[in-house]
C-alpha cells in the first residue's frame, strides 16, 4: 500500500489529485491493471468527475449541501454528520484503470479527493491491483 | 482494457448491459476474479439493481430527478450539472464477481449503464482483474 | 468466492460486519491485495463509515429516509422502491485493502452491511483480489 498526503483548504472541497496519482504511478512499475484509491477518513471520499469547468465542482458541492445540509436532525455531537453521509454517498473507494503504465481517464475526467469536513491534512491510500 | 459500445435513447436511462458484458466475458479467457466496469463519461455511471420489474428503474430515475432536479442553482453553462452530480452519486466504477467463467449476480440483479444526459453514443471500459 | 451470512434486525440497519470479514480473512491465505465485498441483494448495500459513535449510523439512516422517503411517487408494487434507490446510492460493491494478512481500515472506519428493506437473512459475497 502506498500513501498520498493531501492537504485540503476548505470545509468542503473537491481537490484534483490526478497529477499526484500519475506521479505515484510513474514511480512504480505498475503497467496493466487498476489502482484502488481509498480514503481512510469517514468524512472524506474519492470520486471522478469533470475537470474542465470549475463550475461543475462548485455545482456539485453547493447542491450536495442542499441535499444534505450541515444543520439538521443530527445527534452526533461533532457537528459533521452531513460529512459522514456524503462520504457514504460518494464512497471511500474509487478504481481507475491502468494501461501501459498510465491511468486511463475519460476526456473530461479528473480524480478528486472529496473533503467534507476540512480543512485538514488527509491521507489517500493507494493499492495496486495488477492483472 | 476492452470497450463496450453503448447507445442510449433518452436523456435519462438505465440501460441493461448484462447480456453485452456476459458476451464479452465468453469471448475472453477470464475465469475467476472480477470485472471492473468503468464509465469514462462524467454525465454517466454504472450501477447494479433490480431487473425483474421495469417500474424499479422508472422509480429510480423519477426520484433521482426529484433529489437532483435538472434546473436549479447551477452555474455550469452546459445545463447538465444534475447529470454530473448523479454521476458521482451512482459512481463511474462498478465491480462484478466472475467465477468459473461467468458473472455472478444476485437473483434479481442486472448491470445498468446509467445515462443522465443523453441520448448519446457512449463507451463502457472493461478491465479484467484476475485472481 | 466466499459467502458471509448476515442476519439483519430492522427494516433499515447498518450492521457492523468488520469482525466477520476479519475472521474470514484469517481463515484464508490472503496476504496482500484487496477484498471485494459484494451485496447480491437489490435492497441492500455495503459501505464503510464511522464506528465509534452509534449516533453517526443513526444520523445516516434517519437522514437517508428524509432524502428518499419510504412513501412517494413509486409504482413498483412491493413498496420498497426507496430501498432500491438507496442501494444504488450507497453501492453494492465495496473494496477494502488487505496488507500483511489484515484489513487496513482508517482509525474510525467500520465495514457495514446496509439493510434497507429488512429484517432478512442476507448474504454478502466476498472475492479475493490478490496482487
Amino acid at each position: 500500500m502506498h500513501i498520498l498526503e493531501v492537504d485540503t483548504h476548505d470545509r468542503e472541497e473537491l481537490l484534483d489529485i490526478t497529477p499526484a496519482v500519475r506521479r505515484m504511478l510513474r514511480e512504480n512499475a505498475w503497467t496493466d491493471g487498476a489502482l484502488l484509491l481509498y480514503c481512510p477518513h469517514t468524512t472524506g471520499a474519492v470520486t471522478v468527475n469533470e475537470g474542465a469547468d470549475p463550475d461543475v465542482v462548485r455545482d456539485i458541492l453547493v447542491n450536495m449541501d442542499k441535499l444534505v445540509p450541515r444543520n439538521g436532525d443530527y445527534r452526533h455531537a461533532e457537528g459533521n454528520s452531513d460529512a459522514h453521509i456524503k462520504s457514504s454517498l460518494f464512497g471511500c473507494d474509487q478504481l481507475v484503470i491502468v494501461e501501459d503504465g498510465d491511468i486511463r481517464l475519460g476526456t473530461w475526467q479528473k480524480i478528486y479527493f472529496c473533503e467534507f469536513d476540512g480543512p485538514r491534512s488527509r491521507k489517500l491510500w493507494v493499492q495496486w491491483l495488477g492483472v
